[in-house]
């Protein structure tokens, strides 16, 4: 939303916005990167190039485009989703890059937030005489590196909690019985969440009670790491997610755990990982180290409450299908908050809804 | 929906619609009498008078619209949204007002669904000679008066249930903190919507909890019944409910309830009707006696399970909050449906959004 009247928009904004085409072509690879997309023009404003990030370890969006431009970028413009990088990493500065393909003008959307770029990628190219323009298209470029920018500033991946239930607010009949709620397009749609995700994550009871499968049915390929937040280790001795053909499972649990839980998951192989404390936030900031940009929740009321209330949940995706389950003793998306006043209880500020099939799909957003 | 071409439409469906919008104006006040709009062109096609069914022992449609048309009727053409009464009932036919005025054509959305007309009216006419043009505007005709016709067709009105719910579904918090869930704008459409309704039901548990007055605010004149459903007349001394001023009270019990607490409603002069057995049909039933059309159900869960168990919900109207209120022992919209598989859950086929405010309103539609 936008108050007031809004800036003429930058000539550059047609170019930026295929840019931030070409970035979201990554999405799900490129962690712990940020999803970038550039274009190279001519000195006669013709496109000569168009890349993007395709996957950590990769080439960055720069290095492509220029490959494909040759020999026409020089004197030409770059278009580019996040301010380019500047040091030795997995690959060579595109700052150099640029340099060296003798463009004379940048455009960029965003500085990067990454302490070891931020700003001096853009100070080293207007050192040596390039035309910069920055800005352009700034609020659609950090809406689509969210995830990596909450990450650099917090220390933990971006957290979406999604949960299906029905219009009367339940996730299961008192008996248990849940599969399934929503149709056949929303859980589609899950399987495409997963798919933007670095891992996803359920609690011992998910693993008990739905023994889930977790993956993205081949839509991401690595597919995400599927992970078990389970204090005591009280899992099943047989479940779909010791099975790591499908996809990397890790199970964290708490210290002092017995060592035949414990061996229960070595014998399949299953990587463990102690934590102290055993919650969300230390088990986010761990997954942050691992590169992760963007975690699921998917897991029971209880272990959803306690994501919420240490700050690891930054979007609600709410599937809400038009039947009525009812049941005093069903359960519910969400266990206890704290709250003993309604108005403590702030409305999220971002709102989104759209149809998936016959259900409902609302996403709210810090 | 339309399935497939609709065929092509009638060149009086301009003016059934503006019948419609008179019909409309009645909302609220007509019951046990259906909405009707009325609107009559001279000879050359030309608009010579609009007029509704303003309230229940008012002139019907035909009638307003007729005398204001006066002797610009005569070779003329009516448009009305239901078919003309042939009955002498606290005002005389509408038929013989037609034949009166001298209206050479009668073109009409629907039959009265009500037996003491139902086709006869439209024979009348025939037979006088007129021509007749039927179901232009059905589909919207009978949207108008659903609950009319369900009444005619169930013996009960047609019940809507109304709930505010935080997005996670919970309708309280844990301590029962629950005013307010939505905001402003949601609270003044519960209004309007009490407006629509001949009668506001609850339960005892929410006389206890919430103390509400449950009218329109003025928005209804006279405002719509309030009633209490409470088996074992379990009341407070005081409710905002026992004073009579704002509207009118009816408290339904079981048989075999003690004199004492009997007395405590006489003494407040609020009418008492025992049910046998006591429960949402029985009440609908004579709610339908006493001319309700429409009614909403603003109980517990408990109660509103029972109304939804025994048929007496047609329509579901869910304010939710982009709030979450958690809490594993928080109240929430429905007690038990008695289901044990989630598949048995039948989803209800029309389904409505719209935002109020900062909260949106779900439809859902049998």
């Amino acid at each position: 939303m936008i108050d007031g009247p809004s800036p003429p928009p930058s000539p550059w904004m047609p170019w930026m916005r295929r840019a931030l085409q070409l970035a979201a072509l990554g999405r799900g690879r490129t962690s712990p990167n940020p999803l970038v997309g550039c274009v190279v023009l001519d000195a006669a404003g013709q496109l000569v190039g168009e890349g993007f990030h395709p996957r950590a370890g990769a080439p960055h969006a720069e290095v492509h485009t220029l490959r494909q431009a040759g020999e026409r970028a020089r004197g030409g413009t770059a278009v580019v989703t996040l301010e380019p990088c500047c040091h030795h990493g997995r690959t060579p500065p595109c700052t150099e890059a640029l340099l060296a393909a003798g463009v004379r003008r940048v455009v960029v959307a965003m500085a990067d937030p990454d302490p070891r770029v931020s700003g001096q990628g853009l100070a080293q190219l207007r050192a040596a005489g390039l035309e910069l323009i920055t800005g352009v298209g700034e609020a659609e470029a950090r809406q689509l590196n969210r995830a990596f920018i909450h990450r650099l500033s917090s220390g933990r991946p971006f957290g979406i909690l999604k949960w299906a239930m029905s219009a009367d607010g339940r996730t299961a009949l008192p008996n248990g019985s849940s599969q399934w709620i929503s149709g056949a397009e929303a859980r589609a749609w899950v399987h495409r969440l997963r798919a933007s995700c670095d891992a996803v994550i359920v609690g011992g009871g998910t693993v008990r009670a739905d023994d889930p499968l977790l993956t993205s049915r081949g839509q991401r390929q690595p597919e995400p790491l599927r992970v078990v937040l389970s204090r005591g280790l009280e899992l099943p001795e047989t479940a779909q997610l010791w099975d790591q053909g499908p996809a990397p499972t890790l199970v964290a649990h708490g210290a002092g755990v017995s060592a035949q839980r414990r061996s229960l998951l070595d014998a399949r192989r299953v990587e463990r990982l102690v934590l102290d404390p055993c919650g969300p936030r230390a088990l986010l900031e761990e997954l942050a180290r691992r590169g992760c940009n963007q975690v699921l929740w998917e897991c029971g009321p209880d272990l959803a409450a306690a994501a919420i209330r240490e700050g690891c949940v930054q979007q609600i995706t709410s599937v809400m299908a038009a039947k009525l389950l009812g049941g005093n003793a069903a359960r519910t998306p969400l266990g206890d908050l704290q709250l003993i006043d309604v108005n403590a209880a702030e409305p999220w500020p971002q709102q989104r809804l759209q149809r998936l099939g016959p259900d409902l799909l609302w996403t709210l957003s810090a």
